[in-house]
Order: C-alpha cells, then structure tokens, then sequence
C-alpha cells in the first residue's frame, strides 16, 4: 500500500492510496477522506460508487463532500470504477471495460479474470478500509448513475452489512436500458436471468431488509428517459412495499454540479444512520 | 457571446459562456455562476483570477464556491488565465504563455499583441459581465497564486472600483521571485522599473486607498519559500500601515483542497462589503 496524495482538507486530510487487489488481480487507486474526528477515535464510512468513465478523483475533486464529512465525522472512500493496466481487458466504447465495471462479477471471458469489482466493494475493499483504526465497521453507501445502480444493488443483496443507502440518478434497471443491456451481455453473457442479481428494480421485489432508498434525480437530466427510469423503482417500491424516498429535481442534470448541491444532504442521511 | 454550459448548481446556474474580446484580439471563455437572488434583481459581482495552467473550469469545477454565493447572493465570474487561439503565442513552458497571462499588459513581442490581461480584467470583462441586468456594478476581486497577485494587484491600482479584495497563496512580489522574473521579463522587457507597476509589495507602499488585504497562505505549499513569500507583503504593509490579516495555515497546501476549504470564509467577506 502506497499513499500517492495528502492534502489537508477542511481540517483533515483527503488522501489517495493505491494498494493491490487480490480479488481484481491489479493494484487500484482509492481516494480516503479523514474527517478530524478520526484523530480521536474510530468513525463511520461512507463508500462513495462513481460514474462511468470516473476513477477515484472524480468525487473527490468535484463534489465538495469533504465539508459535509467534516461537519458529521464520516470518512469517505471513493475507490475507482473498475480494474486497471495493461493486460486488463477493455473496449473502446466508454461504457465498457477500464472505467465500466458496473460493480458486477463478470463470469465471461476476456472480462472474468479481472472484472469482479462487486467482490472487490463488498469485501476486499471495506476489509482493506476498515483494517485501519481511524475507521469504524459501521458503514453507508451511495453512488451517481453507473455508481448509483452499484450502491443500491449491493445494500439490496447484504442485508445488514449497510446502515444506510442512498443514490444520484442511478441506473435502477440495468437489465432494461442500452448501458446496462450492453455490458451485462459482455460481463455475464446472454442469460438474461443471470442478469437480475445486479438490478435494483428486481432485487427490490425480494429484498429481506426494507432499507430505506434516498434518490435524487435532475429533471433535465440527458440519460433520465432511456437510461436511468426512476420510475421502474418508483412502481417496484410501492408493489414491495419497500420505503423509497424519490426526489424529482427540476433543472438539475447529469453532472457533479447537481451532486455538489445535494451530497449535504445525502451525507446528513447518512451519518443519521450511522450515528444513531 | 455564446453560452457553452448551463448547469443548475445550488438553486442557482453555473454557466460557461464564450465572448469575444477585443482588447485580447481573441475569443474567451468565462464561468459565470448566477445564484438564486438574480432572478430577483441585480446581484454583486465576485472575479475570481486563476492561477497558472488553469482556464476557466478549475475554480468552477473544485472550489465549491457556489454554495457560498448561493447564500450570500453573489454572483461568481471566473475568466481564463490568458489569450488563447492558433494564433496567439505561446511557450512550451507551464509558466510562460497560454494559461500564463499574469494579468499584465505586455508591452514586448511577440506577447504585446494578445497578451493584455490587465485591460481585459480590468476594463472589459466587467463592462461584459455588469451589462447583464442580474448584475449590479459592485464588484470585488479574488484570487490564487497567479490570480491572486493579479487580485490584489488590480485592486491596489484602482481605488474604489472594487469593494474588498482576497487571495489564496498569492505571489505578492512578482518581481522578486522566479515566477514573475521570467514572466515579466518575458512580456515587459528588462527595466525591472516597469515591472513595479503589477508587483502587490510596491504597490501598497503608495496605496491610495488602504483597502484591507485578506490572505489565506498554506504552510505545507511547496511554492510558499520561493514564489510565494508572503511575509514581504506582511512588512510592506506594516510599513505602510496598509491594513492585512494574513492568516498562515498549517497542513495546507498550494491545491483546490486548500482553497476549497476557505472560500466560504473569503466569500463571507466580500459578502459584507459588497452589501454593506
């Protein structure tokens, strides 16, 4: 493990390390904030899933979540969106392979052998977090788009191991829209079944734990009518019964402005349920 | 002019918008975000300068800025740092040329043709920006490193055009230190007389008007020693009685991390004058 940044940020510290991962066969890129509290004693985490062609800096430089981290004493993690190096497979879409990994297992070749980024979130990464003292084992997610769908698939599929979920206009349906259609049929292949462990709108029909889902959505988001449908979850929610928390946000589109006005927001719901 | 971005942000818009300038003899780019209260009436205006190899994206995209103005209703321009376009010259350097402008007048080829930044800040971006109904002509100035020379430079040459004026790790002594020994003998030839003109410790000497100087200096920024060198304007100013606070931060660095952290405080006090 090697940290490759340290800046002092909001009286603590947003640092980036790059430390290797068994589980994707590569080293990976993370980027850590340490709130000040974490000088006196463990706290809380929140795993922050990015977009499409994100890697760890984008939240970090773009969201402004550090102040709000500071203010309530979580620790952020923004680990990168996928594998990493040169014999790692990739494409030349932007929506496939380096910088997609859509936090599944892929089981299909050339993307099995490096592309298990949902082992990677669930386990290895908190595992590799959390082994240090300045963080607790209490832990939230959330995400934006590609990122968003990760965050709310993964709490849906381990109960209890998230005191909290929330998301910015995710892919909630990853098995009915372009994105998702395109890289499940390479990561998973064509069994369409095999699909609906990673999607949100099928996990939420069956879900043990009814953790509550916050979402925030912009209205004039370019992706809202062909990739992101909130509205799949909305209808899946109420048949379920699952408690969700949609908000609709006019003028609002797809970029890290509309996260930057709301991720106070999304971190006071967080550390609510981190602290409580 | 031709608006190039529009993103809701904080209940209000960060816009991108290209203008031709004709001091500059080139098209520009500028950030400008509208807060909330513009759609109420005229709203003050903050320019922010940025530092080198920035453009107008920088401060827009890593400062969070626009939570603040959000509150304070100001409205934020952020323009960029030099002339641009095929046909303006250019240096392989970071710190010469293109994203390099140093808000002077250059008075040497082949700079003297594009490189007028002190005019165009000065003169003709605010006649752009204050022609805009949502915009008031109570003005204050800001800035980083090389911006924020520039912010403190132009403010101190023209009494009672700006308000207030703060800067984040400015380079006070540009004629003193390597940064602006190279830049302005570049773009202002070799009589170090003339260069007095832009440099912050000379001109508070002779100030008219003892506009106070907020300054926000990291102590772990790896340019502090040798460019930056604050503690130079520190004794201009108690020579002079020019009112400063300098305030040295330890931990902080020379990034958008530091700057982030404190432009909520920056952005406070030029709420105060430009409403006062």
């Amino acid at each position: 493990m090697e940290r490759i940044e340290r800046h002092a940020c909001f009286g603590g510290w947003q640092d980036v390390y790059r430390h290797e991962s068994k589980v994707l066969g590569c080293d990976m890129t993370v980027g850590v904030y340490f709130p000040p509290q974490a000088e006196e004693g463990p706290c809380p985490v929140l795993y922050w899933l990015s977009g499409l062609t994100c890697n760890e800096q984008n939240f970090i430089t773009k969201a402004g979540a550090q102040r709000y981290a500071a203010e309530h004493g979580l620790i952020l993690v923004a680990p990168d969106t996928s594998p990493r190096g040169d014999d790692v497979a990739d494409d030349e879409a932007y929506d496939l392979g380096k910088g997609a990994g859509f936090y599944v297992n892929a089981t299909r070749e050339p993307w099995s052998r490096h592309y298990r980024m949902y082992d990677y979130i669930v386990e290895e990464l908190p595992e590799w977090v959390e082994s240090d003292p300045a963080a607790s084992d209490r832990r939230s997610i959330s995400g934006h788009s590609m990122g968003g769908h990760g965050a709310l698939a993964i709490a849906l599929k381990n109960p209890g191991r998230y005191r909290s979920v929330s998301a910015f206009s995710p892919i909630v349906a990853p098995t009915q829209v372009p994105w998702g259609e395109k890289a499940f049929s390479a990561y998973l292949g064509d069994d369409r079944e095999a699909w609906k462990q990673y999607d949100t709108v099928e996990l939420v029909k069956n879900a043990r734990e009814k953790l509550p889902l916050l979402i925030d959505q912009g209205e004039d988001d370019n992706f809202l009518a062909e990739q992101l449908r909130p509205e799949l979850l909305r209808e899946a929610c109420d048949a379920a019964k699952h408690p969700i928390e949609l908000r609709m946000r006019p003028g609002y589109d797809h970029s890290y402005y509309f996260i930057a006005s709301f991720i106070g927001e999304h971190i006071a719901h967080h550390a609510r349920a981190l602290k409580g």
